[in-house]
This record gives C-alpha cells, sequence and structure tokens, in this order.
C-alpha cells in the first residue's frame, strides 16, 4: 500500500463543483488502496480578497495579522473537501497547519518550515482515514499562526511527504506536466516523462511556473519523488527524482526563458576586492533581487561589472548604481530593460562537449547577437534582445532535436 | 484603570468601514485608560456564505467539519480589526479560541465552555496590549476547533469577562439598550438604565433578542456585570447586574411578547402518574422544543395537558400528539397555532402582591379573553389570540407606567 500526498492548488478547488471533483479522485485512489494525505490551496482568488479587505483598512497590515486572516482561505477549503469526501463514504479529516503542528520560524507571510510532527497523522492513516491539510500555513514557538508566502502550499505538500516517508508527492495543477519549452511559443513542445531535481529547478527558476523553487529544492533535499500533472485531465504527468541512468540519454531537457528580465551595467570601476559587494550591496539592501551576475577579466586596473534585475526593479536598480557608480569613480552606468534570458537545461550536458559551441552557433545563423552568456553545469543561459526571443527558443528546440520522444 | 471587555456583532463589523469604526472606539476607550478585550464575531452574512459553501456540498456537513469552516469567519473579524488598530497606534494582538485556549466539550456546533486559561491574555494585557479575540469558538482536549453554536460570541464576552475578573462586559450591538417593551409596538417604550440578570433572563426566552440567554446566564452564575449599548451611537446603554435595592423600586421592568407561540392540548387523559412524560416523551424525542407546560387539577380521575411550542413545529407536534392521545385513550387532541404569550416581567412583583390581578383586570377591560396562564417568582405570562397582542402590550404598558421614568 503506498503513502502518497496530493497537492491540489487553488484553480483545481475554484469552487464547490471542483472540490466536489477533487473528492471523486481522491475517493477513486483511496479505493485502489492508497494511504492519502491531500494538501490544499485558497479556492482561487479567497487569498486576493482577503488582501483586498487588508488593503481597504491599512496600506500596510501588520504581518502577524495578515497571516491570521489569510489563512483562513486554506481552512475553508479543508473543511469543505472533507465534507465533499465524508459525502462519498470516505472517512476524512482536516488538519490546520497549527493542528499537524507545521513548525516554522516566526517569519510572518514568508516563514520557513522548521518542524513537522506526524503523530496524529501517522495514526490518522493507520486508521484508514483520509487526511487533509491546509497548504501554505505554520504555526512558531510561541503558537502565532504563520504563512510560508505565496505557492507555499507545494512546500506544505513536500515537507509532509518527507516527514511521512511518503512514496510520492503529486502536484495536481492546471497543466499536465512539465514541457520541453513553453507551447504557446513552440507549439511541438513536448511534455516530459521523467526529470531531474536539478534540472526541475534550473527551469523553475527561468520561469516554467509549474513548481515553486523552494518546493523542489526540498523534494531534492529528501529524495521525494514528486509528480506534476493535470486536476482535470486523466494521465502519467512528468515525475522529477533523483537523476538516474535512463536520463543520461538526452542532452538537453528542455528551452526556458524569462521575459522579465533588465540589464544593468557598471563600467570602468576599479578593479580591487570589494567592488562587488559595494556595487551589490546598496542593491541588496533594498530589497532588489538580483538574477545573473557577470563580471569580466579586467584590464588597466578596471572592470565592468553587469548584473540582471526583474524588469519592475529597472528603475530603482539604475537610481541606486547611478550613485553607487560616482562614488566608486565608474567611468559609465549603463542599462537595458528589453533584453530575455533563454536558456538550456539538461544534466547531460555535464558529460557532452560542445553544446555551448553548438548553441551560439543557432544563434549565429538566426542573425541573434548575445549580449551576456553565463553557465552553470547543467545550464547555457544567453541574454539577447527581446524582440528575437520567439526565433532563439524554436531555433534551439528544434536544434537539440526536443520534438522527437525522448 | 477598568478591565472592560467589549463585544461586537455581526453588523456592528460588517464591513471594513464599519471595522474602523469599531477601532475608533476601542481607541478611544484605550485612551482614557481601559484596558480592553475585544471579542467579535464574523462580518454579517460571513457565516451565512460558509453555510452556502457547505450546503453546495452536502446536506448534512459533517459537524466537526463545519466548525472548521465557520470559524474561519471570526477569525477573518480578529485579523482585521487588529490592522486599524494598529493603524491607529493601538498595540493590538488577535486571537483565535485555540489560541486563548478556550476549552469547550466536543459537542461540535453547539460545544460548551469548560475552562478559559488567562495567562496569555494576562500576558498581553499587562504590556498594554488590546486583545481581540475570536468569538463563537473553541478547542476541546483533542484540539479539535469547535463552535458554541449562533450567538455564541455574547457567551464567549462573558466567559472571558469572569475568567479575566473584567469589571465590565459591553456588549455593542444595533439597539442602545433593553426596552421596557418593543418600541415598535408601543412607541412610548422607554429604554432601561438597570436590570437584573433574571429579568433579563426572562424578557430574553421572551423573544427580546437584543441577548443570548446563555450569555445572561453565564453572567448571573459568576456575577459579571453587563452592559448593552449601540456600535453606532453614544450613550448608557442598560446595565445588567445582580439585583439591588434601586431596582426595588419599580414593580414591573417590562412587558415582554412571543408571536411565534402555538398551542397543543390533550384532554381527558388518565390523571396518573408518568402521564406528563408519556404525552411530553415523544415531542422530545422529535426534537421540539416545548415552552409553557400546564396541567390542571383533574376531576373524574382524567386530566388535561397543555403546552405551547414555536409555530413551526405545530404541525408536527399535533401529529405526534394524535398518536399518543390515541394509545392514552384521551378524549381529544387540539391546537391552535393563532395565539401569542404576553407577560410582564419585574423583580419588584415579589414582594408586591396585587399584580396579577391587576394584570387580569386591565385585559379583561379590554375584552381580552385569557386561554393560558403561567407564573414564575418575577413573571406573569398569559397566552392570548394573536390579534389581540399590540392591544394589550400598550394597555399593560401604559398601566403599569412603564413610560415614566424609572
Amino acid at each position: 500500500m503506498a503513502l502518497v500526498v496530493h497537492k491540489y492548488g487553488g484553480t483545481s478547488v475554484a469552487n464547490t463543483e471542483r472540490i466536489c471533483a477533487i473528492a471523486d479522485k481522491v475517493s477513486l485512489a483511496r479505493q485502489a488502496g492508497d494511504s492519502i494525505v491531500v494538501v490544499v490551496s485558497a479556492m482561487s482568488g479567497e487569498t486576493n480578497r482577503l488582501i483586498g479587505l487588508a488593503r481597504e483598512i491599512t496600506e500596510r497590515p501588520n504581518p502577524r495579522e495578515l497571516d491570521v486572516l489569510l489563512s483562513t482561505g486554506e481552512q475553508s477549503t479543508i473543511a469543505l473537501l472533507c465534507m465533499a469526501l465524508e459525502k462519498r463514504g470516505v472517512a476524512a479529516r482536516s488538519y490546520t497547519g497549527g493542528q499537524v503542528r507545521i513548525l516554522t520560524d516566526a517569519m510572518h507571510n514568508k516563514a520557513r518550515i522548521m518542524d513537522i510532527d506526524t503523530a496524529r497523522l501517522d495514526a490518522e492513516l493507520n486508521s484508514g482515514k483520509v487526511v487533509v491539510v491546509a497548504g501554505f500555513q505554520g504555526v512558531d514557538r510561541d503558537g502565532n499562526i504563520t504563512t510560508l508566502g505565496r505557492g507555499g502550499s507545494d512546500t506544505t505538500a513536500v515537507a509532509l511527504a518527507a516527514a511521512l516517508k511518503a512514496d510520492e508527492c503529486r502536484i495536481y495543477t492546471d497543466v499536465d506536466g512539465v514541457y520541453t519549452t513553453d507551447p504557446r511559443v513552440v507549439p511541438g513542445a513536448r511534455r516530459m516523462k521523467q526529470l531531474s531535481y536539478e534540472e526541475m529547478l534550473e527551469m523553475a527558476s527561468l520561469g516554467a511556473k509549474v513548481l515553486q523553487i523552494r518546493s523542489v529544492e526540498f523534494a531534492s533535499k529528501y529524495n521525494v519523488p514528486l509528480r506534476v500533472l493535470s486536476s482535470f485531465e486523466d494521465g502519467e504527468g512528468t515525475l522529477i527524482t533523483r537523476e538516474d541512468e535512463s536520463m543520461e540519454q538526452a542532452l538537453i531537457s528542455g528551452v526556458a526563458f524569462n521575459r522579465d528580465e533588465a540589464q544593468v551595467t557598471v563600467q570602468g570601476v576599479p578593479d580591487q576586492p570589494g567592488i562587488a559587494f559595494g556595487i551589490l550591496g546598496p542593491v541588496a539592501d533594498a530589497g532588489i533581487e538580483v538574477d545573473m551576475i557577470i563580471q569580466n577579466v579586467g584590464a588597466d586596473g578596471s572592470t565592468d561589472f553587469t548584473f540582471t534585475v526583474h524588469r519592475d526593479d529597472y528603475g530603482r536598480a539604475m537610481e541606486i548604481l547611478r550613485s553607487t557608480g560616482d562614488k566608486l569613480g565608474a567611468r559609465e552606468v549603463s542599462g537595458n530593460d528589453t533584453i530575455v534570458k533563454v536558456s538550456l537545461v539538461g544534466v547531460g550536458m555535464r558529460s557532452h562537449a560542445g553544446i555551448a559551441s553548438k548553441t551560439f552557433g543557432v544563434l549565429a545563423k538566426e542573425g541573434i547577437n548575445i549580449h551576456m552568456i553565463s553557465t552553470s553545469e547543467i545550464k547555457i543561459s544567453v541574454v539577447i534582445d527581446e524582440k528575437y526571443l520567439e526565433l532563439a527558443v524554436r531555433a534551439l528546440h528544434k536544434e537539440f532535436e526536443l520534438e522527437q520522444a525522448a
């Protein structure tokens, strides 16, 4: 008998009709003999409704109280799903984060899970009950309600699967798996059957928004097999596990991209220790997240430093950089907010040379200029003008034969 | 420095605008030096919305899960009110029933409070914070969420006031106090300044729906001074306390009435032990609540037995009684669902003879026939035809000079 954690997001439980459909799904899986823990999000729209109420009262809601408010969203869903399961003759029991005791740190609105007490859940599962747990929430040591931040329900599901030593954690969502690239850009994009955690992490960080990065990290750390599949259709979905032999056959798993990038460059700063910190410190202090960072070998005692930020932060980043640049005696500060990042991801590139040169060759053939290059063990990223995005993605997808069956 | 519990019901916190108005009120009271615990209900309409969702899923929601669902209503309100208080510079902290630890029995949907742990609340109050507690909810010994049933927020407020030894428990509502009778029937009805618990209990049980009976019983048991006052206007409201000398001046405090009554009579049943149980047992088994019960001295070895029920239960009560009547060999079973109950309430009538005869005299003068009479130490109730309700209430209100200042 397998122990399986199911996770259903907001659109999967958007209304009572869909909650009943999920109950049917869970009921079938239970009849087939699985032990089941279900993690649910708030009904879609509910979290925004609650945030709207808070904003009617104050621009800056008290973080502790915001968590008390937002956590009601998932609490409603667990109760409704249990009612629907009980109506189908499936014994079920709901648990809030605090009732399980999902212990988190005290960072309201973005808490991290510290520990999960499985005693009560184990007892419920042993007595044959389906356990329905509110995602996204926990309690700190003093019993204050905390939330894990948006998308935290994925993290709850994976953390529960790890703590309960579940056989699989299934993330039900509105897509039927992870694709070699965005099917809206490349109609021939193919659903992958299997993927490694590392590849999924690279894909996720590049805008393939199927899974939260945190939840994939968690799954990798505790080696929890993750499966992404559709709430609405039957299918195998995509299994994300530790890398195994069968994976090595594919050089490249997918082509990911991110449209929301902007690039900021400081030219001609002194090539000396502390310069990177001097540039990025003020940016980090302003709460701006930095994505790629590139510094090339300097000449004449000076160097150039480039990084990318989310396009929304471009204006503020430029402002900060101009002031920092003055202090550091930079020759120039420049930027570009019409760029995108395209990346090839695949564990296979570790053991195969020539992927990078092949990539650059494809882009050259299409006449696409590369602004920046950054590589990791299983990824090659290039920054190009946004007007070339579709062209680049399609050409790479075709060149690496991703449309063929793996 | 007084410790005061405020309770605001659903209409007082119906939307964020009203929640802000309540925050202003609490802020003022805090500035004036009071230590304050606020108990709030769900925003009006919210509980019905949640019940509606449950009913979309199943006709008979699992009681445990219904409590998990409904308790989110008050949880949202406490968070929003704390945000509004913090915005006004008032340090505030929300507590769910489980977080306070309001311990109840395990009777879901109608739990009773067993114990309240005041340690955390005392600490918050000592540090100068306003504590905002979710009404209507608690947890059982196993940590399951329970609710006290509709109107349970009043009970939460009184129980907290008792546990914290508060100086006063203020129930803010949409009326500005308790009146000598319904002002819609007698325009000259007067707001009472003060009232005893017993009088309030009699008034409440007769349809003056300002306070929940359970909360008045609780207040009486622990001698918590209760004050009913308006959420929307300033004013003294009505203070409900233990009976004191000043109260004895008024013979009669008010005239209460109940339009929802129906009367059922079994005539000519054997006058022998067990007959009352034989008649009422099946009625109670059917879950029908009985109000007045009257059995007169029997003659010829037989007796008549009459009781009143809510008008909605009239049909079912008659059906049950016909079957019981057959078994017991009753001469006749009859009923009337166009009757009402009118009651005079006042601690003063204890020490003053003649109130009853004066009452009957007033009704006789108006040509109103009395179907049933029932009395307690501080109450005289009569059942009359519903068409005479207004006439009877106005005549009694006038005769006992309730419009004059006390």
